[in-house]
């Protein structure tokens, strides 16, 4: 998408100078900053800080990754070692294994001195089809806004939870991209965007919808309930961060309480999902999906600009104070209307998510 | 309770000089500051900037600024001008209404000038019986966590929004009246704090429960939900600003998300509630309460220490960025298992509340 006038991805690749480039989102929307990663120590470090962001987009920077590896070593060992490394940085998006996955596989039937270049070309695929899958779920997603906006004939009123956003993926977006769209058309469209503490990526989504001109309002996590209640909410629309086979969403910390508000005030509640983020080896996300635990200064401080105008941070509580910082949550299928995925929207349910998925088309757990 | 070694109530009035001193607590938990009031407007100004805040103190505090407005101009104008005044710093909180009520009731079969001295003693009084409340709201709530601990012999886990604290009343919190007295007996207890953005009162919480040494987690608004989930929560534990016949609870924004988690996970989800706080006046808390919308700034900005310790604050959004920010949510009576009061645990219902204060002993509607 845009950023002022200029076109960007949230990462793109310079093959023949072995470099990866990125958006350091750290310091969205504050500063938009681009950095350049040439080991695969840099990019799990971009990574695991969350410099790369989003479950789509982890997944892509870690099959670069792989690439930044085999440039330097092309053996077996290296390949196992680095694809391990990588997908620790993160526990609960399974995008990273599915990426990873799809790396080694494709790279184990190479011969070593054509590994990097090979890394190179399935990382860059990778990236080309997140664009292309993001595509199909905002068609998709657009139909649905079309209908919405039929039905009542005032603005559709979406809200949206952490960023799944076109920086959260190579293009697009997964959830700005039927937003895009159905703005684009000229449907009238209004979005309540989280704020999402702690890391407060609804800013980054905030920033995404002002670049593009689609009226939104930011609001903090506490709010959606009784937004519903009061009728301002027509549809609820997030990510996902790993979905189980019979459509339990594990996504942002947060998100579940947004989806009992969805349910309690008739509320649809869509989750917008890309199939690598399809975890079709586990069927109960709430027993089976590992949850990230994060710093705690991460609640302990927020960061902003000062009365200068400066990046800066407050401390809120000191290091004394305990803190739990759990950083995802798993939105059983029963509250979930559908799942809007490249294929169409499926109902969260293990019938129909198979039937949208073939057995050959489905990715496997991580190759250890 | 106490501060450091010295013991206080969050506001004390000095009769003789005329004067009311609170704790300023626009400033905590960075500062502690007592600040000296001596003119209605001043005691406006600190309910409206919620220099004090909680619904049973901003009771209190109006019934003092009545007395400050009586000590200048003792006319039945000048009372029912600043009654009106006061009354409107605050639209939801129902205490405001109430303890105003109080005190004019009181002052109008008084001689003007005599007014004054009456007001402050009214307003003593009022202060003092809310202590009472509180202590007694303490004995019922301690006896639940008791059970809750005899059932499972390891420490009560009990999960808060916002500051139901000492110093959202006059002395002992409503919440923490329970939670103090279970950790005195020596009842292992842990508690759960969310942040409770915008204004983070959650900290006021923290600070309260650190001065009393009673264990204790910070997270933010999003985690309740999956704590309740991996059956981290034994109780939720709330106050509230005004509650309906029928036992609606309306309550800081966000509580209602944590009740609707409470029921789908089968945690009990109790409102401690003195009765000046019930508006037997209304049935449908989603319909008939007024719910205040604050100011953008304290969603567009966080205050905190800086990297010196210096008290500041970061803006995370610009005055470009829309923003609401409505302060209370309001909680069906279904979603509630209990209204703790100082006359004992009601269920949420109508039929029970009104058994439990006979017609006489129910405050009214505000006298215009």
């Amino acid at each position: 998408m845009k950023v002022g006038d200029r076109h960007f991805r949230s990462l793109w690749a310079d093959v023949p100078a072995g470099r990866l480039h990125i958006i350091d989102q750290t310091r969205l929307p504050y500063t938009f900053e681009v950095r350049t990663l040439t080991t695969v120590e840099e990019a799990a470090e971009a990574i695991r800080a969350m410099r790369v962001r989003g479950a789509p987009l982890i997944g892509v920077a870690a099959a670069f990754g792989i690439a930044l590896a085999m440039q330097r070593d092309p053996s077996d060992a290296s390949l196992r070692r680095n694809a391990t490394t990588l997908n620790a940085t993160r526990p609960t998006a399974v995008n990273l294994a599915w990426a990873l996955n799809r790396v080694q596989d494709k790279l184990l039937g190479v011969r070593p001195h054509l590994r990097a270049a090979a890394a190179w070309a399935e990382a860059q695929r990778i990236a080309d089809e997140d664009v292309a899958l993001n595509e199909a779920i905002g068609l998709h997603g657009l139909a649905l806004i079309e209908r919405e906006h039929a039905k009542h004939k005032r603005p559709v009123n979406i809200l949206t939870h952490c960023n799944a956003g076109w920086i959260a993926t190579v293009d697009w977006g997964t959830v700005t991209a039927p937003i895009f769209m159905a703005h684009d058309k000229g449907i009238p469209i209004h979005v309540w965007v989280d704020e999402t503490r702690p890391r407060n990526q609804g800013l980054l989504t905030a920033w995404e919808l002002a670049s593009h001109g689609v009226p939104h309002t930011l609001i903090v996590d506490n709010a959606g309930g009784h937004l519903m209640q009061m009728k301002q909410v027509d549809m609820v629309m997030v990510g996902a961060d790993r979905v189980t086979r019979r459509g339990d969403v594990c996504n942002k910390i947060g998100t579940y309480l947004k989806a009992l508000a969805a349910r309690d005030n008739g509320v649809p509640f869509y989750a917008c999902v890309p199939s690598p983020t399809i975890d079709w080896t586990i069927e109960d996300g709430i027993e089976e999906i590992p949850i990230e635990e994060r710093s705690a200064d991460e609640v302990r401080t927020v960061r902003g600009l000062d009365a200068d105008g400066k990046y800066s941070e407050v401390r809120i509580a000191s290091a004394a104070t305990e803190v739990a910082n759990p950083a995802f949550d798993v939105t059983p299928h029963d509250l979930v209307t559908g799942i809007i995925t490249e294929k169409g929207i499926a109902r969260a349910s293990e019938r129909e998510l198979l039937a949208f998925w073939p057995r050959e088309q489905r990715s496997n757990a991580f190759l250890t």
